[in-house]
C-alpha cells in the first residue's frame, strides 16, 4: 500500500506538469494590437499559431494518455523510474518553446531549424518513454499479467515515426504540424495489444 | 477498482487544466505603466479587462462544475471518453485567448470578430459536452440509476443558448460578456432533474 | 462515500487554483535588462516587487491553510457550497493583478489606489470565507463534533482586520504589504478554539 | 485517517506548486524575433537560457523527489509543519526569477550577482528542508521505524554543498549552473541510509 501510494504521487505530479504545459501553450498566441483596423484579417494571419497550438495540444494530450496507460500497467515505483519520469517531464515542459518558435517562423526558409527542433523534441520524448517502459519491465515494476513483449514492440515504432517527422521538417514546416496532429489521432486509438492477458478487468 | 482509479486520473488531469486555465486569465489584465499620473482613471479604463476576466472565470468555473457533475454520473472510462474529454479540455485551454482578444477590442467596431470568436468558443465547448455525455450513455459508462433521458434533454439546450450568444456578438460585444456571466449564474443552479432516481445518496 | 468523493474533488480543484495563483506571483518580478551595468543596484531597486511577492505569497498561503482547515470541518458538499467556493477562488486568482499593481506604484502618491485595491481584495476574500463557513453551518455540512459558534466568532474578526488595512492604504502602501505579511504570520498560529470538542483526533 | 488525509492535501498542494514552478521555467526562454535572418545562430546564442532551464528543472525536480521521500517518512501533519512547508514552497516558487536572471546576465561581469542570488536561493531552500525534517522529528510526526539519525546527518550536508556553490558563483556563473545539474544527478541516487530499519516494505 505504501508502494501504491508512491506511484500515486508520481502520477499526480506528472499530471500536474502535463496539465500546465498543455495549458501554457495558449499564452504563445498573441492578441493583435488594439489599434488594428482589420481584425478579421489579422486573426486569420495567426493561423500558424493556431495550427502549432493544436498540434502541440494533441501531442501533449496523447503523451499524457500514454503516460496514463503505462502507469495502469506499472504498479510499483523506484528511484530509477522517478528519475526517468522526470526526464520525460523535462521534455514535456520544453514543448511550449519549440511550439512558439515554429509558429513564429513557419513561413520563412529559416523555419527549417524551428521545424527540426519541434520534431526532434517529440522524437526524444518518445525515446524517453521507451526507456521508461524498458526500465519498468527490467526492474519488474509491472503488473504480472501484462503482455510485456507486445507493448515493447509497439513502443519501439513510435520514436522511428517521430524521427521520420524530423526528416519532413527539412522539406516543409506546416507538414510537420499537420503530421504531428495526425500522429496524435493515430496514437489515441485503443492499442488492442495492450490489453492484459487475463480477464481481470472485465 | 482499477476502472475507478482510471476515472480518478482523468478527473485529476481535467481539474488541473480547468484550474490553470481559470488562473491564467488574470495574466491578460495588464498593469498600467508606472509613470502614469492618473492611476485611478487608468484603472477604470481597464473595465473591459475586468468584465472579460469575470465572464470567463464564471464560465470556466461553471464548466468545471458541470464536468464534476458529469463525472459523478459517469463511473467508468474508456479511450473514447478520454479523447472526447481531451477535446473538451482543448476548448478550455483556448479560452484565455478570446478572453484577451475581446477585452482588447471591446470598444471598437472590429470588436465584432472578437465577440463572435468568444461566444463561438463557448458554443463549441457546449457541443463537446453533449458529445461526451451521449458517448458515455451509448457506451454504458454511467451509473445504472441515472435518469439519462432527462439529462440529455437538459444538455441539448446549452449549445443552443451559446449559439444565440454568437448572434448577440454581432450587435454588442459588452452584452456577450454580461450574458455569459448571467448564463454561468443560471447553470450554477442545482439541476433537480440530474438527481438520481434512487435515494442512494440520502 | 460518494459525498466524500465530491468534497475531495472540490478540494483538489481549489488546491490547484491556490497553487497556480501563488506560483504565478513570481512572473510579475521582471528581470532587469541585460545591458545594464549596475546589476546589484538594479536588483535592490526591485524591493517593492520582492515585498509584494512575499506579502501576497504569505497571504495566499495562509488562505490556503484556512481553506484546508475549513474543509477538515466541512464533511459534505452541495451546489451552493461549490458556488461560494468558486467566488473565493475568483478572489484568489485575482490577487496577482493588485500584487503587480502595488509593486509598480509603491513609491508614488498614485500608489494609494493600488494599495487600496490590494487591501480591499483581501477584505472581500475574507468576507467570502465567512459566507462559506456560515453557509456550511446553516446547511449542516459540517462534522457533528465541531464547536461552530467559536469558529464563527473567530472568522468574523478577519474581514474587520482587512478593512482596517484598507484604511492603512490611504496613508502608506509599504505599510499595507508589511501588515499583510504580519497578518499571515498571525493567522498561521494554530487556532486552539478550532479543535473539536471530542477527543476523536487524539 | 483524518490525519493521513491532512498530509495528503499538503502533499497535493505541494505537488501542484512544484509542478507549476518547474513548468513556468520555459516561459523565460524567449523566441528570437521572426524577422531574424539567421535563426540557427540566434538559437545557439540562447545557450545560457537552455542551461539555466536545465539546471533549474533538474534542481526543482530533485527537490520534489526529496519532498516526496520526506513525506513517505512523515506520517502526520500539524500547523507548524504546514507553515515550514509553505516556507519551502516560497523558495520553490521564487526559483524562476533567479533562473531568468542568471540566463540573462551569464556572460557579463555583473553576472556575479545573478549567480550568487541563484546559488543562495538553493542554499536557503536546503536549510528549510533541514528545518522541516528536524521539526518533524522533534514533534514525532515520522513513522516509528525510520532511522532518524542517519537521515538528519545526510540532510545536514546538503546546505553546506549549496553554500559552496555560492562561493563558486563569485568565480564563474556557468560553473554554478553545471554544478547545480551535477548536484541534482547526485541527489537523485537512492540514499541507502533512508531505508527503513524494518522490512515492512518488502
Amino acid at each position: 500500500m505504501a508502494q501504491l501510494n508512491e506511484t500515486a504521487r508520481v502520477e499526480a505530479f506528472s499530471d500536474g506538469v502535463f496539465a500546465i504545459a498543455i495549458t501554457l501553450l495558449v499564452l504563445e498566441i498573441h492578441v493583435p494590437p488594439s489599434d488594428d483596423k482589420r481584425l478579421v484579417a489579422e486573426l486569420l494571419k495567426l493561423w500558424p499559431s493556431y495550427l502549432a497550438f493544436l498540434a502541440s495540444f494533441m501531442t501533449i494530450g496523447i503523451m499524457w494518455l500514454n503516460h496514463h496507460r503505462l502507469f495502469t500497467l506499472i504498479k510499483t515505483s523506484d528511484d530509477g523510474l522517478i528519475v526517468i519520469n522526470l526526464a520525460v517531464l523535462l521534455g514535456i515542459t520544453w514543448i511550449p518553446f519549440p511550439t512558439a518558435l515554429v509558429a513564429e517562423h513557419l513561413k520563412r526558409a529559416e523555419g527549417v531549424a524551428a521545424g527540426v527542433l519541434y520534431a526532434s523534441s517529440f522524437a526524444v520524448i518518445a525515446v524517453m518513454y521507451n526507456l521508461m517502459w524498458r526500465y519498468a519491465v527490467k526492474m519488474k515494476l509491472c503488473a504480472v499479467d501484462v503482455d510485456v513483449g507486445a507493448i515493447t514492440r509497439q513502443y519501439s515504432i513510435i520514436p522511428v515515426m517521430y524521427f521520420v517527422l524530423v526528416g519532413v521538417a527539412f522539406i516543409n514546416g506546416t507538414a510537420v504540424l499537420i503530421a504531428s496532429a495526425v500522429y496524435a489521432v493515430y496514437f489515441s486509438m485503443p492499442p488492442s495489444l495492450w490489453r492484459r492477458k487475463s480477464r481481470s478487468q472485465a
